[in-house]
């Protein structure tokens, strides 16, 4: 019973998802959806994006959580547009979410968005919200067993960033089976060893951000 | 929409935890929810209650995944009767999976069942599974924000585990702020500070854990 439901709600989202791309599509803005683990280091990714790539190009952020507001404050406090999307409660964030937040965006003066999605590994990346990218984050200290217990989300993600690499030599985690596992089952994805903290193998992967933001932003 | 979908999926939960209760009670087994973050130590604690419990009470575990059984294989290597729950795709354990398991075990020879629920800080917390006891892992890299985040699994909870607290050193975590906030949100809870790999204060979760388990099972 409750599959047929939850095939139900993917469809009709899957509806709204278009819908979005078609509205980014006219106006140029390039929608970037950003998932990981709870604290595996999306707001700080975010930040260090925003601190190398906004001379280039105009950025918003949608901050998701079940509660609170603790990510937008710390990314309007840059001076960035945010706006916080409360779950209440709900584990992922649906297109119709983004259609509804997007008339609080002046569009013609964005080129990006990131959507920080809810820290969860699974849901989020049941539903697409009409993204242009998917960011997937896999911080060292969750392990390295990660990508095969959660297959969709690392197999649909177009890059795979393993964050908090200066922590390697506190934790058991095979770097190699890791990138093995995401090769297997997505070998399209790009994949990145950085800190956000130290800012430890970033300019690779700014390098190829602003490649895929260039292709959709035309400049 | 899709919130009433949610509630009446939830009433059916209660209808069928409650039968759970029922079966588990008859038995004298305690059944215990152990929920976190992908990665955060669900696997290792059990482990170490296994070898610190295992001569005391008779135990049992169900592993919950969205895929695969590396977690069923480790627990089933110590001799413990396991089974791997696949949830293919779902992200949390509802308390139908848990009553079409039951038979899988001897329960007439079974004191206690661990159940390892999705790595996940916000679905598995909306179902009741008939579990005695919830108990709640942060890790240390997670960060010290999450009992504010994710305020359902908190507040709900029986304890709060603090694992990979040996790594405390290397992180930015501010553990009486994390405390204050689930005394804020859930004046019950035990609150330990541990090490699932080094064993670092396992003594008195144990403890604590040993006597809730004696106050079911009656011995």
């Amino acid at each position: 019973m409750e599959i047929k439901i939850v095939k139900q709600i993917l469809e009709w989202n899957e509806d709204v998802s278009k819908a979005v791309i078609g509205e980014l599509q006219e106006k140029k803005v390039c929608l970037i959806n950003v998932m990981g683990s709870p604290g595996g280091g999306k707001t700080s990714l975010i930040k260090q994006i925003i601190a190398r790539l906004r001379d280039r190009y105009r950025i918003a952020v949608i901050e998701g959580d079940i509660a609170g507001q603790i990510d937008a404050d710390a990314i309007g406090a840059l001076g960035i547009p945010v706006v916080q999307l409360q779950t209440d409660g709900a584990c992922h964030i649906e297109a119709m979410s983004i259609q509804n937040m997007l008339p609080m965006f002046d569009l013609d003066e964005t080129d990006v968005i990131f959507v920080e999605n809810i820290g969860n590994l699974v849901c989020p990346a049941e539903f697409n919200i009409g993204e242009d990218l998917r960011v997937s984050i896999l911080s060292i200290p969750e392990g390295d067993d990660k990508v095969q217990k959660y297959p969709l989300m690392f197999s649909t993600t177009d890059a795979l960033v393993l964050n908090k690499y200066d922590m390697l030599p506190y934790f058991d985690f095979d770097t190699e089976r890791v990138e093995a596992d995401e090769r297997a089952c997505n070998p399209d994805a790009e994949i990145f060893r950085i800190s956000a903290r130290s800012g430890e193998g970033l300019d690779a992967f700014i390098e190829w951000l602003a490649g895929r933001i260039a292709e959709k932003v035309g400049r």
